[in-house]
């Protein structure tokens, strides 16, 4: 209550720059969407100009022009926002973002737009765009790289089907509204990788079985570590 | 820290049943999925029963069984996680699960295993599942209801195509990563509508340009005001 009169009170003032710290933290997300979305109409239509401070991707990514990672009070990343948001250059700012999955990886050569690395917990080779910031350089074999996947980006596929990257037990299924968490364990490294998939995709897999998955080179990226 | 440390207090003690109040807050989005996987696991394989309360959507579809939702101290609905996130029956609880579309509507009748909603602020009628849980009994024309859509359900469509439910002005195209959010304007009422897209279905559409919409009939919560 306190917080929404604070933010309102904001709002009616003239103040062409505003600074906003955590302004929708303890509101439900149908309100918070609310606010945005005014909050996004009146910088529009002033033409404000608005510093926000919040732990919200959603909210970040929404509302900010420009997007500032800060992790344990250093700055990570800042710029802007589609360029930080798709290109993270390292693990922590992959982590801010949401990134599951982390893999260790060693770069082993260049194909065909690709870098390739071959990764020692996990099956196959995986490959990368070249065009990737972090790949831009020589010496890439020099340095200690991480690959970052989405859980929704990790998409499933038989078992024996021939672009299969690596064949998983079902851990878990979870469940969450319209989409579903598969926690896998790969069967060779035993790495745990988790997956998002619609519940359209969950159809046929249940914790116990064995699945395929695919991970497409765009949706992997190359983090240096810190 | 401070909540980290707790947390990690919690999790080594023995204890069967567990109340956590907003323990991942103050947390980054990748921390959070990190823990919400370990505490699901340790629930899994310990059976642990956890109250958990939080501000965060898909916190509380992935961790929790059951879902009860609070709003100004009152219990709005409580249940199976499935049924309360996919049936909600007011206004309220659809605005806690997130939902950004409410249009008023006037029940008109069956048809085809649908009931039929003139909606004054919209220029087509619209038709829900006449499965809802709020659409079971008889003098629903006594009933005042407000259809809910979320803007993940809006599908956006050529202006003169067949199916289109109604013509919309796009008044701002707000990306954010991966999804966009489209304000868009009713061309015969003014209704603000939102609509979120990927940002392949967004090619082609920029702001001041007309655009059709569509909304299926099980995308539509027939919800009653309390």
């Amino acid at each position: 209550e306190k917080q929404r009169t604070a933010l309102a009170r904001t709002l009616i003032s003239d103040n062409p720059m505003v600074l906003l710290d955590e302004p929708f933290s303890s509101l439900n997300l149908g309100l918070k969407r609310k606010l945005w979305h005014l909050l996004k109409k009146m910088q529009r239509e002033q033409g404000w100009t608005l510093l926000l401070v919040t732990h919200d991707l959603e909210e970040a990514l929404l509302l900010g022009d420009d997007l500032s990672l800060i992790a344990n009070g250093e700055l990570v990343d800042s710029g802007p926002k589609n360029q930080v948001y798709c290109y993270p250059k390292t693990v922590s700012a992959a982590c801010i973002l949401g990134t599951e999955n982390f893999l260790p990886g060693e770069f082993v050569g260049r194909s065909d737009g690709l870098c390739n690395f071959h990764c020692p917990d996990f099956p196959a080779n995986l490959s990368v765009s070249a065009s990737y910031p972090t790949l831009a350089g020589d010496n890439l074999d020099k340095l200690r790289f991480k690959l970052g996947i989405k859980a929704a980006d990790i998409k499933l596929c038989r078992v024996d089907s021939a672009g299969a990257a690596g064949c998983c037990n079902i851990e878990a299924v979870l469940e969450k509204g319209r989409t579903a968490t598969l926690v896998l364990r790969s069967k060779t490294s035993g790495l745990t990788i988790l997956a998002e998939v619609s519940l359209k995709e969950l159809i046929g897999h249940a914790p116990g079985n064995e699945v395929g998955i695919i991970i497409s080179p765009d949706a992997i990226m190359a983090l240096v570590e810190r």
